[in-house]
């Protein structure tokens, strides 16, 4: 073995700093949204928090970001909200205006995303609104708990609760889970955990941008840097909530970074990115990892979107495309009640 | 009117210079590719010819790195080749080394890439002789005419020569037809060109990473800048063949920007990119263009690629994923003879 030649050192490549105008190739809505971004300081951008009290400050003002939108994605989604408790989490029942009477008995299930630390409380409900009003199709919105205060495995833990309950009252292969970034991630980690306990699994998948690797191995992080406009940076703030989330647990963990898991016997899997998405690697890797294990999966990106844009743009075209292409993936692979 | 405020002028998004590690995310195969197109200077990023005797030049040098890969090619894809004329047209036949009998009758259609320029003659068999092989099909690789002799429409011309011809001797729908770059664009123009004439259509396309839009305006000619290492910008070179290509038709024609076509009737197409291509829009913009035109079609990106870094990346696990799903879609879409 001494004789082995060192293997060629890799070498790195350099891009120089560049402008990106907002391109023709997308809606007037999405363009707008394109713009805002770019003339906006995104939320991973700032200083990282490092104790639980700046945690909570942080969350507090992200929250309200999102909380200010609720207004209008309420007159333009129609709905009714019902709150309750599921096997003891949270749980907020979303009524679209119009129930597709063909789909009755099915159900949906979403996990809201937000790096395993925002978007909790009031501020859970975006992405389950526009999945009810796209499929036609009531959604439990589930209120996971989240750090500081509950890291890994709390999160999982009230996942697998609200589903067990769920799964023990109905055919299990009815029910579609959803999310979007954190949202994703945990959908994933959820069928893991589901798998290697013999549990009933969901009838179907659909993952927007799932945080699946929460090491920052992929190459996304690093071409879509300050790129992507809502997730615009994996060092600082994003690693920090990635820490806090994992405690103690390795990173490499399946059911942190679920792309190291076994997807072998998923349900069918739809798997949404952007071209400026810095988890379009994130996205690309969990598909080809279930394509690899035989499991039925699609891959649907949008032109120059970011990280979840398809969920703050709702107003666009775009966001009309995804949410009906889930809808439409719901329909075709979830089983009657 | 003239109450109307003016909308809101439209930020750029300012992306400062970053370096792109090799990810570990890829084989060490594609580890390879990616750290020596980080090293080299790529095709597309010296000074653009403005002479048709330095564009042969310039067409000559990067011949002849296509054809220095040729005995591995062949060493690891043994294969033979039968050059013939079809309809005034050169083409070369390629026999795979192992015939897949479950599909005698079929046949494969490919058109080279190269920004209609480049790879013509010898150098036109790589992606034939890797399809060829995975597929267990025979190839016919057309060696269509090019600028700067021969601009639009020739190319096409000789793409509706070979296909009229090969169409009238057997069952169209038993015809696939296949090319990645130029090769991908002059694959759907032709569709295009075939529905205008009411001619019969292709059983199933694949195109990877198609160069659909030569205007430049696809999101990722931004923001893959520098990025890819195969085709790593559009002003310069690679506008320069836009432009010798086009000649004097304009360059939104969607027979030259095949993204501007109505793909209303095409046949299924499985479409192929990587996370670094600087078409990954041109190939996203197509794919949604397939689907809201209500064409069965599948997206497949990889981790980490350039463009078409999948033909010349042969020796890597990805590559065979790439080429064994465009197998698979041929052998679900096809027709028997």
């Amino acid at each position: 073995m001494d004789d082995m030649p060192a293997p060629p050192a890799l070498i790195d490549r350099s891009v120089p700093s560049k402008s990106l105008p907002v391109p023709t190739t997308v809606s007037p809505q999405l363009q707008r949204s394109i713009s805002q971004l770019a003339g906006a300081q995104g939320l991973t951008a700032g200083q990282t928090p490092t104790t639980a009290e700046a945690w909570r400050e942080f969350v507090q003002a992200a929250d309200a970001q999102g909380l200010a939108m609720v207004p209008l994605l309420e007159s333009l989604f129609p709905h009714t909200v019902r709150k309750h408790v599921i096997a003891g989490v949270t749980v907020r029942e979303i009524t679209p205006g119009t129930l597709d009477p063909k789909k009755a008995g099915r159900l949906l299930l979403n996990f809201h995303g937000g790096g395993y630390l925002m978007n909790g409380g009031e501020a859970s409900t975006a992405e389950a609104v526009l999945g009810a009003h796209y499929s036609g199709m009531k959604v439990i919105s589930v209120d996971y708990r989240m750090p500081p205060d509950h890291p890994f495995p709390a999160p999982l833990d009230d996942a697998v609760a609200v589903w067990s309950a769920i799964a023990a009252d109905r055919s299990p292969a009815s029910v579609g889970v959803f999310g979007t970034s954190a949202g994703g991630g945990l959908t994933l980690a959820l069928v893991l955990r589901l798998k290697a306990l013999g549990a009933p699994l969901p009838g179907a998948l659909a993952t927007g941008t799932p945080w699946a690797d929460l090491t920052g191995a992929s190459d996304s992080y690093a071409v879509n840097a300050d790129v992507d406009g809502v997730f615009s940076r994996f060092d600082g703030v994003a690693q920090g909530m990635a820490s806090l989330y994992a405690g103690s647990t390795a990173l490499t963990d399946p059911l942190i970074s679920p792309v190291h898991g076994d997807f072998a016997g998923f349900p069918p899997t739809i798997l949404t990115t952007g071209t400026r998405d810095i988890l379009l690697s994130d996205t690309v890797r969990v598909y080809r990892a279930l394509r690899a294990a035989g499991v039925t999966a699609r891959l649907e990106v949008h032109e120059a979107m970011s990280h979840a844009e398809f969920i703050y743009a709702f107003d666009s075209p775009e966001s009309a495309v995804v949410f009906g292409d889930m809808a439409a993936f719901f329909e075709a692979h979830l089983a009657d009640a």
